[in-house]
Order: structure tokens, then C-alpha cells, then sequence
């Protein structure tokens, strides 16, 4: 692959006894296939060790990371106070995949580090440690001083790009949820993300509705009409390129996805079924919003089979790709 | 094609003024490619004849379908009060779909036709002439005297079935509208369903859980512990294959789509997205529960390109072929 003139990534190796340094190792593995550019990983070399035999090149600047990763896999070393076993997580694991994660942002922050791609951490563990944040993303946007309400969540694959304006709640409550006012705050740093992320100068957004058949004109709800609507009028207003409330059964075949940039859907399952459905194996979860890049495989630890040589790094892979990408992006706009 | 023992399939054009005729003749026109049995349409010549050059054979049973196929699209003459012209619904098109649905499920339950494909109608023109029914599977129910809530809805795809348990209702309204009752009823429709019209003598079913993740061990939301896995705990102890309830968003990629049979969903959009995601030129409605095989292409009247001859007819071509496979697996298993 040519080397950009960008810095290497930083990129967090999470749990060290989930999957994150296995599929990290076999990123640099196949380096060539997957077309992965120089990096640097934080965390734990022995759980890297643990689970693979490749060389691995201690380095302390990402600076160094280019002319290290011919070598063997650039590694920034932050000791665990245990040596995790791959499949069983500690107190001492959680602890040490938040420091990396800190460290990692911090990176990309002082401009070290091109962008972050976050390996995959547990969230049980997290809290057991009194981790306050609902996720990874509202930490980093915390320690990039953003609101989290103020960041989203894109899920992003080879041909299709979407961003949920509620995430993480039960179904019962996402119709309180939705305002006008939070549809269109998602719009806009989807489509101010859009720009500086992907390089899409004029981005199409289209906008789901939330009623089957989007309501079919209030028939089979009103959420259309009173509050995504008025959204969408707003986002016009102001010279976006805006389309919907369109029925969310109809926008996500090859034909309907030709016709925008980017998905804005009212719920968690809305966005995440057809993505999934579409892109398992290499769908990436971006955050936009963000003065950093950062970028994360869409899947988590998966302690259940960690060292055991089955985890897939075909989405760490196309995360580190997407991310690369994405700086590159924003420096050819600066 | 072979030739099957079966009688020939019964065609409702649907509203005259949609696309109905146009997709039917286009499917007799390329019946050797779409691999297309012998059928018959029931509806008025005059709404095929303005679509469509070709020949049409006149006649008065199903039985003279087969000989006649070879000719022209055989057709059981139902006039309309008027000749309506493509792309502008009438009042006397509404009646006249309405007749020839209830001809074709007619013949079906008679047994001259093997089943019924039913052509997009319009539920708006359909209600002006006061019909009381949601659309036109509660009719056909109806007319079987089977109660509409013992039906259901299955969209099916090359590689992908599902059946929602709430269809078209407000989503606010849907976990007020979930049961364990429900879900149970619509489970063994479905599993019966699979065997009765797809020949599978152990179907599996997987059930989707409401919220996302599931719920998350009830972090998300109750539903998954308090209604659906009762219902499915319900179902395994009758003996069903029955796994769930699955987090939506990682049920419907292919490897997941490999282990079951058809996937039940808690409501129309968790349903259809992945459905039309993954096949939306080629989805079949089916309705089971019924004592005849009845299917549908999934699309509506399409009024805005009526007689412009832009209508696809890759969706009807799959209901005709679905509802003949069903059929013959319906006659061998007696």
C-alpha cells in the first residue's frame, strides 16, 4: 500500500482478554491484502503474544511507527497489573483497556496519531470499574470535549452509510424520544460529517420514518407528519439535501441507496438490521462530530472465543481502512 | 417447463388501472425464461389490451388453462362496467378488482384452480366502494372461514422468509399490542405454514427479540423476558424447533439466515427492511393459514407508471412460481 504523508493511527487494542489483539495482529498479518496503512497499536504486548507469534516492534512515538511496521506489529506498551488470560476478563484488563483508550485519544488529539480506531472493550467490565459512560464514544467525546448529544453514530459499510437519532433504548420509549429538535441535531453532524470525513461536498441525506409505510399519511401514525417532517423542512432550509420521511422497508435496496449518502433512521434496529444484513462482516462504527477521526470495528469482545484463532479481522480491517481514509480526507480539506 | 399434475393457477389482474395486467401478461410473455406454469387471469381483456399486444385466449375454466397456454395468456373474462385507462382509478375498477379476487379464491376453494395469485389492488379505492376489510388477505381469509388473526403474513425472498406478528400498526403501539398468545399463534402458523406449503417436515423458527440487543438482559427494555421468551419457551415444549428471541440486527446476515427457516418479528418494519433489503425485486407475499395456497407479488398498483410499460414483472413471476411450488408440495403431501 502507499504510505500517506499522514501519521500512523493509534489504535486501542481493548479488552486485552477479548478478541481486539487477535484481530489487530491478523491485521498486520495481512497488511498487504487488506491494504492496511502504517499503525500503532496501545496496550498490553503480552496480550498480543497470547494469542499470536508474529514479531512485535516496541515503540514509543507513533512517529516511529512507519519505518516499525515493516518490521513486526508497532506496539506502545501499557502494562496490564495481570496478564489476562484470552476469555477471561479481569478488573486489572478493564482498567488497562481504558488507559489505552485515553491514551489512543490523546494521540490523535495533539495530532501524534492521524485518527483512533478502538479495539473492542465490555462494557459489564467497564462499569464494574465505575465507568461512568453509556460507551466507548461518549468517553472519547468527553475527553474531546464535545457533548455527547452532540456526536452520532454512523454504521458505515462498503454501500451503505446510516446513523440512528435514538441508540441504546428500549423500543417503547423511541417515539417520547424523538423531537424535531434531535433529528435535526443528528441530520446536521451527519451531514457536516459526511463532508468532512468522506470528502462529499454537497452529501444526500434520506430520512426514514417511523410508522410502517412512514405513516401512510397519519394513518398509521403521526410521528411523520408532527416531528420528523418538520425536521426534514428545517435541514432544507438551511441548503442541505434532504429527502423523507421515506417508509423504511423501501430505502435500503441497491436502487434506494443510489439516491443518497447516508441513512437517518429513527431507531437502533432500523439502522443496524439493514447494515448488518447488507455488511456483517466489514461494517464499521464511526463517530461523527468528533475534531478527531475515529473509527471502531462494529462487533465487541467476543470472550467466547478469544485465543482460540476463529475471531475474523475483516472488520477491525475495514475499520482501520475507513479511518485511514477519513484523515486523509480531512487533511486534503485543511 | 414440465408440465405439473396440478390445475393451473387462478390470477386476479387486481385494479385494472394498475399494473396489474401489464405484469401478468409480461410474465406469460417470458414464461419459458421465468420458468412461469400454466395459469389462468381472471379480470377484464380490455384493461390487458391497452397494456399489452399479445394474444389472449377466452376461456370459462381453469381446466381449459393448460392447452390454451400455449396459444395466448388465458383469461376468465370478468367485464367492468367501464374500460378504465391505465393510471386512473375508477369506482368501477374498484368493484370489478374486487370481483375477480373473490372469482379466483373461488376456483381455488372449489379446487379447479391449484391456488391463487392475487394482482395489486388499491386499499383506497377499495374502501370508497365501502369495503370494511384491512386489504386483501382478511377478505381472502374471510372468504376460506378461517378468522383473520389465525393468518399470517409471510414475505418471502431466494434466501430469506419472515413473518411479522403485528403488521400495520403505529409503532408506539406495538409493545402494547405484543402477547405471549399472539406471538404463540403466529408461530405455529407460521411453522405449520412451512410445512404444509414449503415441504420442510422439521422447520426451524427464529424468533426476534423487540429492543435492541434484545433487550440486553432487560437493560433495554422487558418485553424479551416477559412476553416473547415465555412464548417461545410455549412452542419448543410442543415440540417446535424454535431459537430466540435473537437481537434483530445480527439475525439476517447469511450465515444467520442459514439456520432457520423463517424468522419471526415483532413488528412490519423489523420484517420488511431486511426482506426488501435483501430482495426487493423478487418478494412474495404469502398468506398462511389458509386452506388454499394464496400469494401476492409484493408491490401495490403503481397508478404513476400504469401503461407506460416500466412495471417489473420479476415479483409477480416469483409469486406464480412460489404459489405453484407450494401447491405441488400441498398435493404431495396428501
Amino acid at each position: 500500500m502507499t504510505r500517506s504523508p499522514l501519521s500512523a493511527l493509534a489504535i486501542s487494542l481493548g479488552d486485552p482478554a477479548g478478541i481486539g489483539p487477535e484481530v489487530v495482529a491478523k491485521c498486520w498479518d495481512n497488511r498487504d491484502r487488506f491494504e492496511i496503512p502504517p499503525f500503532v497499536a496501545i496496550g498490553d504486548p503480552r496480550a498480543v503474544a497470547a494469542v499470536w507469534d508474529g514479531p512485535i516492534e516496541l515503540i514509543e512515538d507513533p512517529a516511529e511507527a512507519d519505518s516499525a511496521f515493516d518490521v513486526g506489529l508497532p506496539l506502545i506498551q501499557l502494562l496490564s497489573a495481570q496478564a489476562d488470560v484470552p476469555g477471561h476478563p479481569t478488573v486489572a484488563g478493564a482498567h488497562c483497556s481504558l488507559d489505552t483508550l485515553e491514551i489512543a485519544v490523546g494521540l490523535a488529539r495533539s495530532g501524534s496519531a492521524a485518527g483512533v480506531v478502538t479495539g473492542p472493550v465490555s462494557k459489564e467490565q467497564l462499569y464494574s470499574i465505575g465507568f461512568a459512560h453509556p460507551g466507548q464514544t461518549e468517553f472519547v467525546a468527553e475527553r474531546c470535549g464535545i457533548a455527547a448529544g452532540n456526536v452520532a453514530m454512523m454504521l458505515a459499510g462498503p454501500t451503505l452509510r446510516t446513523v440512528p437519532v435514538t441508540t441504546h433504548v428500549p423500543l417503547a420509549q423511541v417515539p417520547e424520544r424523538l423531537t424535531s429538535s434531535i433529528i435535526e441535531t443528528r441530520g446536521r453532524t451527519t451531514l457536516r460529517g459526511l463532508q468532512r470525513n468522506f470528502g462529499i461536498a454537497e452529501p444526500r441525506l434520506a430520512v426514514s420514518g417511523l410508522n410502517p409505510h412512514a405513516g401512510e399519511a397519519g394513518m398509521l401514525g403521526r410521528e411523520e407528519i408532527d416531528i420528523i417532517q418538520p425536521a426534514i423542512d428545517v435541514l432544507r432550509a438551511e441548503g442541505w439535501r434532504v429527502t423523507g420521511p421515506h417508509p423504511a422497508d423501501t430505502m435500503f435496496h441497491a436502487s434506494a441507496r443510489a439516491l443518497y449518502d447516508a441513512a437517518l433512521c429513527m431507531y437502533h434496529d432500523q439502522a443496524l438490521i439493514p447494515l448488518k444484513a447488507l455488511h456483517f462482516e466489514d461494517g464499521v462504527n464511526m463517530t461523527l462530530g468528533l475534531p478527531i477521526v475515529r473509527t471502531s470495528p462494529d462487533h465487541g469482545t467476543a470472550f467466547d472465543i478469544a485465543g482460540q484463532d476463529k475471531a475474523d479481522p475483516r472488520a477491525m480491517a475495514a475499520a482501520i481502512r475507513m479511518a485511514a481514509q477519513c484523515a486523509l480526507h480531512r487533511c486534503n480539506a485543511e
